[in-house]
């Protein structure tokens, strides 16, 4: 059976000694309910919860699925008792507003507690995700008698949440959705047509469910500026807060898919529903981006925690797994064969896997620290400056840790020769249950154009520039470290790689649109290994000159990504630079 | 539902006018029975067999799987009856020896039957596959009398092969096998043990199973110099060639797997079976490896197959997909959006897959012409360097194909988005059947492994030199076409990339012999995009100057895969050259 054990003192080193979270916590008034203990109290809870109560019931998730019968959704067994105590324990609400019952606790926590549950259990870990991303909408943007109604009962696990955007012909290009929304008399809107792809639209853990639903007044504009956003319980909800009649909102199937089995993936038929309009008219989209960001940096973590519980695995397997003998000599005379950690391959397998997460894992606490800076800072520049921040990061989280958490996945499984295809050593599952995250929340594909599009080429930069600059700034600060000179070499080159490949898609652009998103995956995954550079620059400098192996071996990590690793950033500049005549030349009908 | 067309003119193009299979035909005289009119009536045969009768039960049986009851196995629905028709067809023995039934077709048309199959139902393509590779293994090793008794019976379908290695302890490593064989007074063997991973072990298509299974005699060396082939009836034969009693030798379970759900994987339990003795004591991995060079080989086409099954199914569905507009002015005003394929991206995903499938095609035939010379040829060096050639790039056939292979499946999943995620569409089935071909057969590390030690550094690069003097000979020839210049120059670096990096393992392995394990994965991506530059130097060569959209598009192809994948090999050499230190350098208590 597969097994997990949250990489605790990783994530404390992390967050205490390469980001120094407990400075950040005590310079920031609005953070002084934080601090060292609460955190690592909540860490080691969150950790008991997830190994005990959730990794026991994901193959079994898998196994099972999810049923559907005359528009009932019935999840696999146990999900219904984890969820509730889940919500007894306070953790939908632990990054919310604590008015509405939550815990106001920061994103660089919650950021933790979920890469643990995803690690054990990404279809679970999805239905209170979506509860709080619309909840966050909300929160933003809804009426104060909408949030007053509904938040509260959406934290303590009474009710949750989804988001409704796909139709069956429209996913990434919002603005050509066909649901409606009719006014009515009572200021109330009648929303009629069909969604796909619904995450946790309809199930048997919570007594109502809380759609948001983008939708077209009939007066409209034509595109994305014509999009609004609105509320549609499933039952509508009674003047004392009790749920009361069947609103016009249904399940229609669920969809039989490769993995995250025990997540319900529901058609949703709204037939002349009654919604709520959250925030203004025609301006829905942007109130859905609240939560499409917070899900977007999520579904990064669900790839972090993936491949966090592939490493696990794989390296008990291989410390196991006896076959062959080394090349420089017997290792293990008294077995028949040496433990498959002798082989090096075995071991590059390994540790590309535990370098992505490492420094996976700080770039995610990192972009959350801009995030909770935006949140909480009192510095209006300070809350800019990060806002630019999260704008430019968020794609390259969700995108390049999704990428490398399927990577890894993949990795890890084959660290497990035949077994790892077998369904019992549970691998496959981490590889089927993962391969999603890079196209649910908007497509790899799509988190790349936004970035090398809007993000960098659009603002000539303007983004990119005070990120490097920080870079450089630390980059300096190594100086006095004598043995981290190829990581100093190191980020510096790849700085000016990235600095040249941005230059070149800016101007190029500027004659030939097609440019940006020619560029726009490549740009991503360079952009990527700069961070994770940058990034184990800061672990480095955190681990240097202390005594004792843990310290040693993140400077042995680094040294593994410099020089293994990080060569593929060059590689994908070249190939941004081949530009995009290459692909267009090609007629249509080619294809 | 999934779509496939055999790219029968692509075929044709690669077998007919880059590798101008006719003369080569016309200029063996043991290959004289083909002849263009010929293969092109097969290619055709299989097409229509393939797309009409193996396709349509390739997601049914993924569905369905195979049922375990009793020792009894239970192929999914269609399985018997599309067995039958191809082994009524004369499928099976389309490659053997005439005198036991076959038509000794070369391997040149079997690649492309066989990527046929691959494509349109992998699980299936297994079982006549087992069935092949037993009955070479047999035809080079085998008694007369045990020739005459079984190779007739399992090319005409009516008995099928298995090869029976694996057992729970030892896979990689066979020396350390445990399965015993007691000699008998009859000049027969009594085999003990459990064989797991037994493709097609036991099914109910066919009225005898035929395994091939490695075994120890009680005296026998230790280690891989111990171990000895046999043959082992499901069913003793009589005197008259008839089924008789059952051997000690039966199923006791199936594996619950990712993906091949139609493939019986099964654990093989061997209780004092009667076995035959195949070739000498002591000398059984030899024989054994006959088949699993020719399985390696297919393993290969598996991946290639499976790929052109995305490219075409994802083309489909991009052509038919509105999304957007593109970034140079609308395309298509009389729709509400265009077809994603004005996306530069979307063209990347869909041309990196079509540049590895008609790249990889290529190298799977350009293998299989010298594995014919090495069969067909009356010229003694002619084989000798054919023979050479063919060790040196089994290996990257097999793990290049396959682990593009996979990518590719994951790319062309990609292009559908959402849809790509769900089982319906097809996609999601092929990236966990194409898993698989990356793991048996000897896992993608182990033929890398095979390659930079055996094949590269072992024999100081004996192997490599003539294929980089070909490749050279061949590039000179370029200077003609001033169209190619990119071309020329491209290859012409990417060898002196392989040769730099093959010097350096070369080299270093003699001090560290880790060096060799260290580089081989990057060597073999780096060795494989070498090869795939090669192929599309002659494919290039060979559209040049014709005027039609068909031959201009090659060039166009050959641009991409220069200048947006071919840089990958910088990088990987960047990756070889660090060395195996920075893997070495950790304590095996860190994993």
């Amino acid at each position: 059976m597969p097994i997990y054990k949250a990489p605790l003192r990783d994530m404390q080193f992390t967050l205490n000694e390469v980001l120094d979270a407990n400075s950040f916590w005590q310079n920031t008034p609005q953070l002084s309910h934080v601090d060292a203990d609460t955190v690592n109290a909540i860490l080691e809870a969150m950790a008991q919860f997830s190994e005990d109560i959730l990794l026991p019931i994901n193959r079994s998730g898998d196994e099972e699925g999810c049923t559907f019968n005359n528009g009932v959704v019935t999840v696999p067994a146990g999900f219904k008792e984890a969820f509730k105590q889940y919500a007894e324990g306070g953790w939908i609400g632990l990054g919310a507003e604590e008015e509405f019952g939550g815990q106001s606790m920061p994103k660089m926590l919650t950021v933790l507690t979920d890469e643990m549950l995803f690690a054990t259990n990404p279809s679970f870990t999805l239905y209170p995700l979506l509860t709080i991303g619309a909840g966050m909408a909300m929160a933003q943007h809804a009426s104060e008698e909408l949030k007053n109604t509904y938040l509260p009962k959406m934290y303590s696990g009474e009710w949750s949440g989804t988001m409704c955007l796909t139709e069956p012909h429209s996913g990434t290009d919002l603005g050509i959705i066909r649901t409606k929304a009719e006014p009515q008399a009572d200021g109330t809107f009648k929303i009629t047509g069909t969604k796909i792809f619904i995450t946790g639209g309809e199930h048997n853990m919570t007594e109502n469910h809380v759609h948001l639903v983008l939708a077209k007044l009939p007066d409209a504009p034509a595109g994305s500026r014509g999009i609004s956003l609105f509320l549609v319980p499933k039952f509508m909800v009674n003047a004392d807060g009790s749920v009361g009649e069947r609103n016009a909102v249904g399940a229609g199937s669920i969809e039989h898919k490769m993995g995250i089995k025990g997540s319900a993936t529901c058609v949703m038929n709204f037939d002349g529903a009654t919604g709520f309009l959250i925030g203004k008219v025609n301006e829905g989209l942007a109130a859905m981006f609240v939560m499409m960001n917070y899900e977007r940096l999520s579904m990064g973590i669900q790839g972090l925690g993936a491949s966090e519980a592939a490493y696990q695995n794989a390296a008990a397997y291989a410390r196991d797994r006896l076959q062959g003998r080394s090349a420089t000599g017997t290792k293990m005379p008294e077995k028949n064969a040496d433990s498959i950690l002798v082989h090096p391959d075995v071991r590059r397998m390994l540790l590309k896997i535990r370098a992505n997460n490492e420094a996976g894992r700080a770039f995610a606490l990192y972009t959350a620290q801009q995030l909770d800076v935006t949140k909480f800072s009192d510095d209006p520049a300070a809350r800019k400056l990060a806002a630019d921040r999260v704008a430019l990061l968020t794609p390259v989280v969700k995108a390049y840790l999704t990428d490398k958490g399927l990577e890894n996945c993949i990795e890890g499984q084959q660290v497990l020769g035949g077994h790892g295809f077998i369904r019992e050593w549970g691998l496959e599952q981490w590889v089927r249950d993962t391969r999603i995250a890079q196209i649910y929340e908007g497509t790899n594909g799509v988190q790349a154009h936004d970035l090398m599009g809007r993000k960098v080429a659009k603002n000539n930069g303007a983004f990119v520039a005070p990120l490097i600059a920080e870079m450089r700034e630390f980059n300096a600060t190594l100086a006095s470290h004598a043995n981290l000179t190829f990581m100093h070499d190191a980020l510096e080159q790849a700085i000016q790689d990235i600095e040249s490949a941005t230059q070149f898609v800016i101007e190029q652009s500027q004659q030939n649109p097609d440019q940006i998103n020619a560029a726009a995956v490549d740009y991503l995954h360079a952009f990527g290994l700069l961070n994770f550079a940058y990034m184990f620059a800061k672990i480095a400098k955190a681990a240097d000159g202390k005594d004792d192996t843990f310290y040693a071996d993140k400077l042995r990590l680094a040294k593994f990504f410099v020089t293994r690793m990080l060569p593929e950033l060059k590689s994908r500049v070249a190939s941004i630079k081949a530009g995009s005549d290459v692909m267009m030349d090609f007629d249509m009908a080619y294809f």
